[in-house]
């Protein structure tokens, strides 16, 4: 997905640089991000966070864990951090960062990160860009990293063909499947459903008629 | 799939025991399956294989494999080795066993069979039939056991919860995951559609309009 660019973005990401992180400075914060939030619940991280309808709907639902939605568009990320800061009064427990994925253990230290959300991660489906999925190897080496042992990875899409290569890649890099942790069509779910936050994207395509994937893994 | 009871099935049978072997001769031969197809060619079986049109549909388009339809119904495999041996006027390459899958290691010795197939099975949905599922861990450690290291287990459903407790089965289990090795909408996918036969389930389902499931995998 890209954006059109927002003229406002970068003046008002500067003006609120307690609320959206940028690449530089998360990287000072690495092992220190429980001082952010002054407190220690545990972090969870979306990577991907496009508009943020998702993670600010997951802070405002679980005010005892501490959200962060990183995302590396500029137009995107300022988009979401200002629905926060407007429509929701800077929940306490909710940040950004403006920064790339495949950074994700620069920013964090070992264990630092309790969850990882990704949603609808762009597919990228020609095999030469197989390396710009956020699910390939290098970004599950990441994730591994900053995660702790048991520490899970939570994955939805409506698309076939990275939902395909995804489940292939978590099984070779050894993600483990969690009991009930995948859906072939989340939203036929009942049960699951209860607990369900959507996604811009998972709405649209939802509704749609597309049947949303999804899949849950531990790394160990 | 329970099929009406077949009154000439159980003499038909009788008259037919070189094409379709009982579950207690099948015991017997446990070794010695090449000596019936008078070859050393590899053996590929299917768990479930209903009224045949896959087994045989295989078994016409690789003369240079030899095949066999394994079926608990009476009924069901009277009717699939009927068609074979009469509109196919009984291929060489293709027999038939009229017994329980739950025993396929008291049929086959170790690595004696190179593919096992399931195609719609039974799903089983409730949790206390767990164990009557063909992905169910105990049926898993019977294909293990009469595949050789790298055998491969092919399975097709159109049951959207049966495939998701089976994958889930699978990694449990330590079945490996084969590259391209998942499908999730077959019918949509034209280059595995070249190689693909189908059986009377798929047709049915998939011209209804839902998604055919794919998994391939590879026993350790
Ligand atoms: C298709 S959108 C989905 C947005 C949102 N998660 C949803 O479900 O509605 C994918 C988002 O991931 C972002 N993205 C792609 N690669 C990224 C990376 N390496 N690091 C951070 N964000 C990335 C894109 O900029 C885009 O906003
Ligand atoms: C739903 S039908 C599918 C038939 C065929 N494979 C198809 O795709 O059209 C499942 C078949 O598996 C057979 N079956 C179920 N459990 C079995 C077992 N333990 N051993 C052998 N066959 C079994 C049933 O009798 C039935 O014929």
């Amino acid at each position: 997905m890209r954006l059109r660019n927002k003229k406002w973005a970068s003046s008002w990401l500067d003006e609120h640089d307690e609320l959206v992180i940028t690449q530089d400075r998360a990287t000072g914060l690495q092992g220190n991000w429980q001082s952010i939030f002054s407190n220690e619940a545990p972090i969870q991280v979306e990577i991907g966070t496009g508009k943020g309808q998702f993670i600010i709907g997951m802070a405002k639902k679980y005010p005892e864990i501490n959200f962060i939605g990183m995302e590396i568009q500029e137009s995107a990320v300022a988009v979401a951090a200002r629905k926060a800061f407007e429509d929701e009064h800077e929940l306490p427990n909710l940040k950004f960062i403006f920064g790339d994925g495949a950074g994700v253990e620069t920013y964090f230290s070992n264990g630092e990160i309790s969850k990882i959300y990704l949603n609808f991660s762009d597919p990228w489906p020609k095999t030469r860009h197989e390396t710009r999925r956020l699910t390939y190897r290098s970004f599950l080496s990441g994730y591994q990293t900053v995660l702790p042992s048991g520490g899970e990875l939570a994955f939805k899409t409506d698309n076939r063909g990275l939902f395909e290569y995804s489940l292939y890649s978590f099984a070779n890099f050894g993600v483990k499947f969690v009991a009930q942790g995948i859906s072939l069509d989340l939203h036929a779910d009942e049960e699951k459903m209860q607990d369900n936050v959507a996604t811009e994207y998972e709405e649209k395509f939802s509704t749609a008629g597309f049947p949303i994937y999804q899949f849950i893994g531990q790394f160990e």
